[in-house]
């Protein structure tokens, strides 16, 4: 706990400065990382290696030592990432003056939000990318990453460190809290003073985690129970396309879809031309739904609850609109939810009834992405209504301060 | 607390058509209100009595019943207060389009946040102000007033919901947690998922309650340690008039300012006028001030942290910028800081390094108020930095939706 506090005040120190830092400084530094990075590959391939026979040894799951994994090419996308970073627009010092009818000028400025604590799995590119976007939106960093990827996530701390020694930005404003005790991981959730705000990235589990025994402000990002749902008066290609893709394209992201509803008077068309486009997919079905996909499985209650994040798709026949939207308002994480219509009052109904982050007419739930949306770079994608919904950039890694001109002005 | 997630239940679902009302549906209900209010003046004033004739008895403070208590003209001031809040333009349906380079069209909409719940003293005025302002920005309010207060809440809450039955606007849409009970307060602190934000308004020891014991999501509000700096450049008279201003106005409110920071430069010439102009003070100062106003009182460590909202001004001498802001660093609570300068470089250094939610250059910090900023009204000023900071009127009640449309686009 001290441990953590002490890490947690240098980075708070080191980021009142950069919180006055140019624009200017702060790319460069960002560059100067990212030429690091790449000219320290065999370093970090190193420090990797130990991490991936480790967690081999220790019998860890395929896809998660997928995740750890880094390759030359990874490290360069990872390395140009970071330049991506750099040639964002930096949100800090812009924002809007009025002048009050007394003559007061107040302009309300973007500022960093001060020392960010980021929680995460075993994903070294994680490590980097958080450091990139805290630095440039002046934001402090306080790292803490899944404990398979330890050596990897030294290696890199310390290459980013060196490389801020040869910049203007001090190389405390990020820190890695290096320790795979749990208990650091809880002093950090509860740093209160230390650390304002905390974004956990991850599953389901680490989020929950974090969310219920943080004291420190969270957003919370992620969950994604995502629908489709395919109105009577849907165009049936747009419809098979559309959740074709929202399934298939990557079911393994927070923004696939996992359930696709369907109006019953399209639902024949509709779903013998989606099982014939979708390829290998697991269909677990509603009654009516079994009636016309003869070796759907059947859904139960806990399937329409479900982030799969896998080749499997609920499937519920409804008999209206309104029980579209009763069926998502039951069972969304208010991530992404999308309907497919010909119909501009039923578009408009949906849109307006509908309580997610993002609401698609004829378009998938693929696209809630911070890159997509055109921020450049996303921290993760808020699925809670404080502060920062959808997609978050480097914007919503910042607050506002009021500065308030006068000539002795009283009132 | 099943009757608490009841009401919170009911109010969630009545806001689901509020949030979709026009601002002209809101705006009449608002209107009907005001009038209701006005025309059931002596029931209102007959609760009242009862709430004031049970506080005398308890032995209630005297400030605290002169906040609790209405008169006709009292009465007159809430109901105009309600038509202003009524012709504020409404925030819900605004906001942003872009079309990305793929032709998706991204909407970014405002829209309310859903159920608020409000948590604050015995002050009839709250009741009603917080049941507007929720309404109009789209949003339910449960509402929990100070005990004191109980009769004359139930009285106002009936009126304004008999006058929101004869409008577009159901009754539910606000609700009184009608209780005395702790346990009540405690199980709307805790309702997740029936209330999505819970604001706090009064003094420092409810808020912290609040902050402390909440889990739903909160937005801190209120704590002012504020100073005011004058810096070896002043005016020495502007520095004077901004100072009485400051402290004196009307020193029970958050804005007020707790700590006059001098330059040794002026420290004579500024304390010896201020003393003089400021009227009936206790100044409570450091070995330097002392040997200025010989008959102050010596401030302890305790006093530079002392949010007073009275007639007492902690004052200490130092002998540079720095100095002043490390001390606001050090003891401020991030609301409203002023520095009193002719010095533009002196003014950039301390509206730059100040981490407050209002930076005044030349001006009284006094004017931390929604009304002031232009907002037209307020719901409180937050502290904090997530969400909103400084005063919060109509919009930061609210939250936004990405609505995208497309023609069948896929990632």
């Amino acid at each position: 706990k001290d441990y953590v506090n002490g890490l947690c005040a240098a980075v708070k120190k080191a980021q009142s400065s950069l919180s006055v830092a140019s624009a200017k400084q702060k790319n460069s530094a960002i560059i100067t990382m990212a030429d690091a990075i790449e000219a320290n590959t065999e370093l970090i391939l190193k420090a990797n290696e130990k991490d991936i026979s480790l967690a081999g040894e220790n019998g860890v799951p395929r896809t998660m030592i997928d995740r750890l994994t880094l390759t030359p090419e990874r490290i360069k996308g990872i390395a140009s990432a970071l330049r991506e970073v750099a040639n964002l627009p930096d949100p800090c010092g812009n924002g809007t003056v009025t002048t009050r009818p007394n003559g007061l000028k107040i302009s309300c400025i973007r500022v960093p939000l001060g020392v960010i604590g980021i929680i995460y799995e075993a994903r070294p590119n994680v490590t980097v990318d958080a450091a990139a976007l805290c630095l440039k939106s002046g934001n402090g960093a306080v790292l803490k990453g899944g404990k398979e990827a330890i050596e990897t996530n030294r290696a890199l701390m310390k290459v980013m460190k060196d490389a801020l020694a040869l910049t203007d930005i001090s190389p405390d404003v990020i820190m890695l809290v290096d320790s795979t005790d749990r208990a650091a991981t809880t002093a950090l959730m509860n740093a209160v003073g230390y650390v304002d705000v905390l974004i956990p990235r991850g599953g389901k589990g680490l989020i929950r985690a974090v969310v219920d025994n943080a004291t420190v402000p969270v957003i919370e990002t992620g969950a994604g129970n995502c629908h489709v749902y395919v109105d009577k008066t849907a165009d049936i290609e747009k419809a098979v396309k559309v959740t074709v893709n929202a399934k298939t394209s990557r079911p393994s992201v927070c923004n696939a879809a996992e359930t696709l509803l369907v109006h019953s008077a399209v639902a024949e068309e509709m779903l013998v031309k989606f099982k014939a486009a979708a390829g290998k997919l697991e269909i677990r079905g509603c009654e009516r739904t079994l009636k016309i996909l003869k070796d759907a499985t059947p859904a139960t209650e806990t399937d329409y609850d479900t982030e799969y994040n896998d080749y499997i798709l609920a499937v519920k026949v409804v008999d209206s609109l309104d029980e579209a939207i009763e069926h998502i308002q039951k069972y969304s994480t208010g991530h992404s939810e999308a309907i497919i219509t010909e119909s501009v009052s039923a578009a408009q109904e949906f849109t307006k009834r509908v309580d997610a982050a993002a609401v698609y007419v004829n378009a998938s739930t693929r696209f809630t992405d911070g890159g997509e949306f055109g921020f450049g770079a996303e921290i993760g994608i808020s699925t809670q209504k404080l502060h920062a919904r959808g997609p978050m950039g480097l914007n919503e890694l910042t607050t506002v301060k009021y500065v308030i001109e006068g000539d002795g002005h009283v009132r």
